[in-house]
């Protein structure tokens, strides 16, 4: 049995929900979701610490641990009506990446190909070339469109003198052929980084990355709207990838490259949720909560809503639900 | 003489308003406003020290303590205007609820039926059930309307099988006749609570509920429309009850119970600011602000600067001043 | 089926240890010892938070959480060699203290009465009260010493004016007969408080008060001596009650009334597990560790060791180890 | 040689950029901008800690500290295209507030006289009155416009006796004819200070000041289009300053004096920005960054990009770069 | 009147005893101690925040702020006993040092002439000068012996290019002869200042300072043994000086300057009490507390003790009460 | 060139000494002692963050930055009579295990066969292995004794797996010959780690561990005694290795896995430099201080001031000085 529940710390499954064992296939076939802990650490470039993201974004919440989650907005209880399932973490000692990143491949492959969908809980964004990865295998090798948030573009050539790291993932994915650079959608890109020749290599894979004076000028819905639509152009399932440092630093200080300017808590979380309503998610990675650095667990709530969003949005397609911005009690 | 000043730490008024024995009625009969603290935490259902708010909100300021707070926005001075006395703490031991909330009813009732504005400083928002009844036994009993800022509706039936609680206050003051259902306001609702059930009570009664995805659509201004339309349609007075939670976590993270995704700190004020403004409030409780979690006393600065904004919209609506959108030195 | 894990947070055991149902008897009346969670700080007189305590206790290490903790001192791993078993949290509604004494009570007596060693992760002191009741109604009323380690003696007559809080719970264990005044010792007061009518009513009960002026003067060792051989006179067990606060607020700062003068962490340690090898205890609590006040969880660690160095002594003293002060490697 | 590096702490450069010796003119004669340190926090009125504002905005970023920054947003990197050089800090001991402001003027008269655009890290606002003063000896008496983001208008008369202190240094500025009041813009003002003589001050000096009200009523775009048509009105060159507590303590908790309601991170780094691109700008200070008071670096960050976009803006002007708001990739 | 309360913050005294305005010199004059506010900072050299001292050497208690504390060693209440009045703080400027400092001088000047105890609540260490310059004033110049817990001799020649700061107020002292430097005693002393022509200075004054290594291999209790018959030896009275940063950083992180290896929080708040008991004391400064850097308030909980062990040991010998080191209920 | 300064931050040296380019090996070759960074977080077993180490280790003082440094208790200035210099951090990536222990150990073997003293900053205990390794090829296989401060042995087999990490570097050495398993000597260990098979195979290795309760029993000194002696039968020189885990967490908060019941500070000062004092040190380094983790800056403190006892020690046994225990001014 190679269930190993919470890598540092105890075994707690995501808000409750039933753990099952990796290995034990038919025990979590049936399930619409699966939690996959990536506590992995090893690629960041400055302030470590996700690696107690998994175990923050698992257990972060006043409400009971009860597997159950009703969303107001939504009207429907994602955890509920997926029927999520909790598979641990991924054994990734943080000083091994190459060996961590093939483990954590392996365990999306293996999910994704149960038609289960992958919720993979980082951990760094060094893991979204294993998450992506895995689940194209199953989709189909360059037919998965990637809607990535973050302040970063992560697609550096190399880090550090290495290929892995979490800010060269991008770059991996698109040069493996995984996904193609011209359904690549970034949004919250600011700040100094990268430097011209990777902003060049990025132009030529025709990747569409939205810097936050674009987004600032045109509002979040329009550019939502490109999204989805280049998302569904072509491709037949979208991963979600989601670096909480996408939000301004004041409402997400746990992470480890903070960069100020970022979108507020609420427009992330209205965002993640409308594009699990409205395109076909094949895959979820949230990443870069760093609990060393957070205040109040304030990063850590905001992970797992943007978790619970995502599940919302995935249910409320496939089970139907209320309109989010009508009259509550209506 | 029953004074107690601050139940945990030194006596310190308001800002340092004049302090006054809640025994000695002549002493403070003739104030405009008067401030009681309700230092009790023993209803939160989640991280604690809201016993410790009334001393926070009191007390965090960088500004001289010397009783005068001149509004640049209303150009009115609230607590000279009004007149503001503090009656120090009521002892609320946290562990001994109903004989807390017992005595905070009485000196609720006590204040409001001298014709002096009550503002409550919690506490955890169990205090909302005697606030909001002692001024309906002066105003009249369902007389009042209740426009409740929070990230929960707070209508829980029981909690941990009790019908007292920072969850339930809401729903027992429906079932007591002291509001009504129809005439109960919320702001800003979010999150994955409550479930179905109290949800189709609230419906029953019929609650207005704003979440946030209607505000979001809506614009916060013409929630405040709506609001303040429904809270003067046959009712004669307002209470206003701000937790502070309805605030993002980033802007508030000293509080109990965090919901990402919520208001900013200049749209509460704003809103806050205008319902005192424009309505005819009868009482007011700012709550569930806990220091323990605050950091650099944000959460703190804010809850006092709600009080401040509702006080300022009381003296000027009763006093006069400026308009607070014109040009400041025009 | 009454587990319900940890009241605030996910069902975790201690390190790892079985869980079980408290209502299934038959599942944990063979083992040595069984932890009992009650998170309950409604009666703390000043910085709440001991309610997230048994969630801190249990969960704090950087160790796999795998049920095992072979002790290099004393050579010999208690959760083995005992059979520890977690029977998870009493629920205790911190603001309904009666009702919450009341419940945590009947849980202690139940598993004394079933031979089986009660080890209960506070919360406040107040707890003491029902923890010591529960384990004397099963060794013998008046037939229990008390080694209590506190900075304060917890004799108070009443508390905000009621008879439960973590001032008074000895007080009241000494009215009830549970225990003997004269077999109930105390180790490390400091500070101002009680006043002198406190005093002297313990000293009518002919209490033993080692306040740390005199522990510095003859050296802990000789107290401990004391210690042991006024407890193994005429009392067929021993109940030790560990406050955390009894070291000093350098080492153990996440607690409510922290007195600065107090003992070193290395103190502690030595003077439980010294206990536990040399009586024959009959119950433990420890208590006051307080979360939210915590820092980089040092006083979570030490409050987790407490607990381990206690189980340690009587692993040691049931099944036998090693000679702690010799050369580790002999 | 007089360079003293940084004043607490190693002597590190801002983001690497190179060191120059202010006593050795030539070595820093050809450079675009020139950082100053200005550790100075004895005018606080409040919460001290400015005193390692330059050290903290000299190296809070986790990118190498290589002395190269490319603007994603504009398409040019300032320290490279305007060639930063840093000159270290002014001695500035706290308790000496006269000579150090004495020292800092000169020393920033010399810098603009030399015709480098003076970038000065603050330390508390009372060094605006050496920061504008020297700048006005270069472009002009009374040639120079002032753009001023802040909670707070720093008018005040004099502040606990002494005319220089964070409260008073714009009066100071105005009354000596640096600037002309009229051409004295404040963005950003808020709360309960000053009171209304000095606002009586203020409108006789004909200064623009912009409270939150007003922002939120127009629009931010609107006001900064204001200010700047205002700015530019027979005045020859602007100075900008920026105190951190213009933003909201959310995103800026590290200040000494936090006022809730404040401008978000991204309307303070779009704002600084614009400025900075369609203004002719002859200093710069940026103010009140307090580290002690911050959390995770976020308000150490937030000040570090408000120094690279006002460079970022000034070198677009200079240099040209890409529009903003256009596609990143083009 | 001139009181000014806390002048950071709500007018509170020292544990609540009674205030009294300076200026009326009948209302407090025949009080036996009197505490004295010292909210200046414009001396440290490095980490500011002891402003916020005073404030928080006064409110950090979690019993009531009644203006009673009952000695559990000592078995008096020292401030029922002496009759202690609290004078509210100086108006000290950090910015203003000299101001700041004759304001203190002839604030303590005053009270030691009324045969008064002084008790200065710092506060940078600076203000040692004043504080033991009004003290040597009245009891006679040259004529008081000073102990002085520290880790830092204080006795450097200037400091930035200053007379005044906390690194200088022992050289003032003997330079001016109010102290003769041969009753000068230091416990404490460690690290790598200051350098030796200093060292040499303080040789010639025949100063006698007892550097760590010393107290170690000799033990504290000698080392006061020699102190105390130093100090009496042709001197009229003893000052004694405490900077809290003579404990170590673990137990007193809360400071400025901050030298691991200290004394235990125990060994200090012995060794005072033993002072004030053996010696004949004069005046009592406890300075260094520096809130911002404080964690759980362990380092101002530790300062307050101070004070009261001062005030304890006083009371002790002047009124009576029971010996330390005796069994408590004996 | 290759001196990369500071990985993570500014380049800054230590405490303000000579940088040099380790590439330049004859700017450096006359030093008395060199400082390596070894910014390495990837083998921790549990919170990460010491990659920070090296940064705060250097910079982490009150005093100004200036190469300076005479202790007062030796009466010698181990900087400049050592002559130290900073080579800077090696290039290793946290997520890169072996590259980066290669590199680390090729550094050290360089600098240790320039006949220069190694000094190395951590990161984590994993760096041991390449340090004691470098150290043993200049000074003899296996003719390097090894003092070991740390609560942890550290000589498991593997650890997640692998053969490198904190929890395993000591078996290394003795495997591979570099070190003599009986004159490898642990002082310190207490704890639930490692199981009775390591402690099997550390026995046959013939190794001298030092558990907490024996120190207890003994003394610090006795043991000390016992280290010398026993390192100086038969082997050349001696590398000190300290885990700043060694100490309590109260006054060492800032590490992966604090372990209660440690040393104090001072013991642990005092003993490193009487180590120092005594014995040929080869080699030494400072392992495992995480600033993430710690709280105003007292472990980076601590650790800063046990190099400086290093340093002091060696410095005196080469140029001498004062005796320390000797009154300081004599």
């Amino acid at each position: 049995m190679t269930r190993i529940g919470n890598l540092y710390g105890p075994d707690a499954t995501f808000l409750g929900v039933p753990g099952a064992d990796p290995d034990d296939a038919p025990s979590w076939r049936g399930a619409g979701a699966a939690i996959i802990g990536a506590p992995f650490d090893g690629g960041t470039s400055h302030r470590p610490g996700t690696r107690f993201g998994p175990q923050a974004l698992r257990t972060t919440d006043y409400l009971p641990h009860d597997g159950m989650r009703p969303s107001l907005a939504l009207g429907v209880d994602p955890l509920i009506a997926l029927g999520v399932v909790d598979l641990g973490d991924v054994e990734m000692p943080s000083g091994e990446t190459e060996r961590s990143l093939a483990a954590l491949e392996e365990r999306v492959t293996t999910v994704a190909a149960a038609g289960v969908l992958p919720i993979i809980l980082g951990g760094d964004h060094t893991i979204a070339l294993p998450d992506v990865t895995g689940v194209a295998r199953h989709v189909g090798w360059g037919r998965v469109a990637v809607i990535h948030f973050d302040a970063h573009a992560d697609t550096g050539d190399t880090q550090m003198g290495s290929l892995y790291g979490h800010g060269t993932p991008m770059r991996r994915l698109i040069e493996s052929g995984a996904c193609r650079g011209d359904r690549f959608i970034q949004i919250g890109l600011r700040g100094y980084w990268p430097e011209p020749e990777t902003l060049a290599w990025m132009a030529e894979q025709r990747m569409r990355s939205f810097e936050m004076s674009e987004i600032v000028a045109r509002g979040l819905d329009a550019v939502i709207d490109d999204a989805l639509t280049l998302a569904a152009d072509d491709c037949d399932a979208v991963f979600l990838s989601v670096d909480v440092d996408v939000v301004d630093p004041g409402a997400a200080p746990g992470t480890g490259t903070p960069e100020p300017g970022g979108l507020s808590s609420r427009q992330l979380l209205d965002a993640v949720r409308r594009i699990a309503m409205e395109s076909n998610l094949a895959g979820v990675d949230v990443v870069e909560v760093s609990p060393p650095y957070d205040h109040a667990e304030i990063t850590a709530y905001l992970g797992n809503r943007v978790v619970l969003e995502a599940l919302g949005g995935v249910a409320w397609r496939r089970h139907g639900g209320r309109s989010p911005a009508a009259p509550l009690l209506g």
